[in-house]
């Protein structure tokens, strides 16, 4: 399949709503996109499958906190740039482009840096969800090295990073990040298309795609959204799906702390009787809890929509007085393995309790 | 001339009192220095003016906050792990080794690298004394580019930068040092043997042991010191020193903030009529005020001492209750210019005033 021009909404719509609030804005990443398929043609996706074993695949993407995506603008040439130079940096062409994982950026800037050379992007990525930090993708829980890695900042300066540990390379290009004004394009876990196969969480950016299109399709109250989204992603990767909370954001901040978004929203329930809710942020939406009641916690997807449209809401986004629905959808099943959760459990977001499946809560 | 096992105690003391507070503890670089004499024999001090022009020369050393340089201690291998993966990422090999500044650390490595390739290592460094940022370097004023560089941790990590601008690649280096623990060994500023000559402030390397010889032999009052330390300096490039203030240190405090140590000391004097001394530290003592009036500033250079011994002090040793003397010698010239003040003139520290010669005050 190819993304065309006419893709590109529902693509940005499906992946902001994956993101659970982090990944970046897509606005500019879109105009971009939509440039870059204007000029260089539609761009293939291939299934996983259809790479050979012995490919040379790198995942590509903007690091840094999700705020500063609103202001530091990324340029056209950012994703080729910084492909051409991590390829020039290892010494080998690359076969194919992957996300690290779906964002409203982050989906959209490996199409970038395909299109220009003509190659395939994986329909994937390394996360099925947004997470803030490298270490949670799928990539690096399987296995995959996280370099050489090569980092790009808007004024074109260059690091490359080389290190046999995730957690290192997270605080690394974290601290790149922050020095470099906030957000950098990174080229990173190049790895084998067997080692692809391995450890993506496969066939998320075509569903983004089907999920834009359902919302789109839609369009209306979050309460009406419901059954149309239950229907999609029961068979999908993802299963359940539930309509957590309506209400009326009367909190929000987040700080940049050590280059995330840090912080928390509460929203106040539509039904007077309903305790608040407050949802907890780092980069992406992580927990969501009435008092000490646990309602939906990380890995599972906390997805805050605009109430009246279903329009999915970044944390960057998100504001005082908003009327919103909050969805809560499950975690792609590698996610719930006890590899995995060693690195994303709410353990590891600093939160005292383990991870219990939205299904039983 | 050779460096031999006898120089490194006058080395180690001669550097630590030019290098005004920072540079880096000299204690293991010592002990790791000596064993690189032991192991591989004596080491090259080649004059800048022996240089080919074509050579290819990289200078390496320690950066980060000096207080780290007193827990995370060098490893045997460092220098020379970071020399090789330079070479190797520039695809070149180094004809010689240079420092990038006059301190305790900074002054033994490049030694220690060069030692183990029997490379020579330049009589002469990029600052004359020590300076908390890259771009304050004699080699970048004279336009020398910082990268391609590289930066070594204690684990063997690895980055790489590739940068246009010194004030960048001092804010990303920075906060690599800072998310690798607080020090980290870099081979930069890359430059031909004419650069080189063009820029290095000569002479430093083997001045500073003289410099030592100096204090060694004649070791005792600060007051005593004083006519042989203005012998010396007298026909260097230093020129001037002065005994500017005897006293107690009664209170010294500095935060590691942004990668630095940042703070102040304050010595009150031997003499009850005399105001007490502030002197303001940002790795490097830079500047000493009595009340509103200046004493001297950066980038002359300020050096406590011992006050019994003469025994110079760096910033991080400095603790209450020291009896110190304080010195003040003039920078060489290369600092004096308007192209160098630029970058290293009390108002790049953030002080509200001009740059006055110590001998104008």
């Amino acid at each position: 399949m190819k993304i065309e021009l006419k893709h590109l909404e529902d693509l940005a719509l499906g992946s902001v709503f994956l993101a659970t609030g982090g990944g970046g804005d897509p606005y500019v990443p879109r105009l971009i996109a939509e440039q870059a398929i204007k000029q260089f043609g539609p761009i293939e996706v291939i299934d996983p499958s259809e790479l050979n074993d012995d490919a040379y695949v790198v995942a590509i993407g903007s690091v840094g906190a999700p705020t500063v995506s609103l202001e530091l603008l990324p340029s056209v040439e950012d994703a080729a740039n910084t492909l051409a130079a991590f390829e020039k940096h290892v010494g080998k062409t690359v076969d194919a482009v992957a996300s690290f994982e779906i964002g409203g950026g982050n989906s959209l800037i490996p199409l970038v840096a395909a299109a220009g050379r003509g190659l395939p992007v994986i329909d994937g990525d390394g996360m099925g969800r947004a997470l803030p930090e490298a270490q949670m993708m799928s990539y690096a829980i399987a296995g995959v090295k996280p370099t050489p890695a090569l980092a790009y900042d808007y004024a074109g300066n260059i690091a490359t990073f080389s290190t046999n540990s995730t957690e290192v390379y997270e605080r690394h290009i974290r601290s790149l990040a922050m020095a470099a004004g906030g957000m950098i394009t990174t080229a990173e876990h190049p790895m084998s298309g067997r080692e692809l196969k391995d450890s993506i969480i496969p066939g998320t950016l075509l569903f983004s795609i089907k999920l834009g299109q359902t919302l789109r399709e839609n369009r209306g109250l979050a309460t009406d959204m419901l059954a149309p989204l239950q229907a999609l992603f029961k068979d999908s990767i993802y299963g359940e799906c539930r309509l957590i909370y309506t209400g009326k954001v009367i909190d929000k901040a987040t700080r940049i702390v050590g280059g995330y978004d840090i912080g928390e929203a509460t929203i106040e329930s539509f039904d007077s009787s309903d305790s608040p809710l407050s949802v907890s942020i780092k980069n992406e939406y992580l927990l969501a809890r009435k008092g000490e009641k646990v309602v939906t916690s990380v890995p599972d997807l906390i997805v805050i929509v605009d109430y009246e449209t279903s329009t999915p809401i970044n944390a960057e986004r998100l504001r005082y007085g908003q009327r919103v629905a909050v969805f809560a959808v499950g975690c792609p099943q590698f996610y719930r393995s006890e590899q995995a959760l060693k690195v994303v459990s709410p353990r590891c977001f600093g939160f005292d309790f383990d991870y219990v499946a939205l299904e039983d809560i």
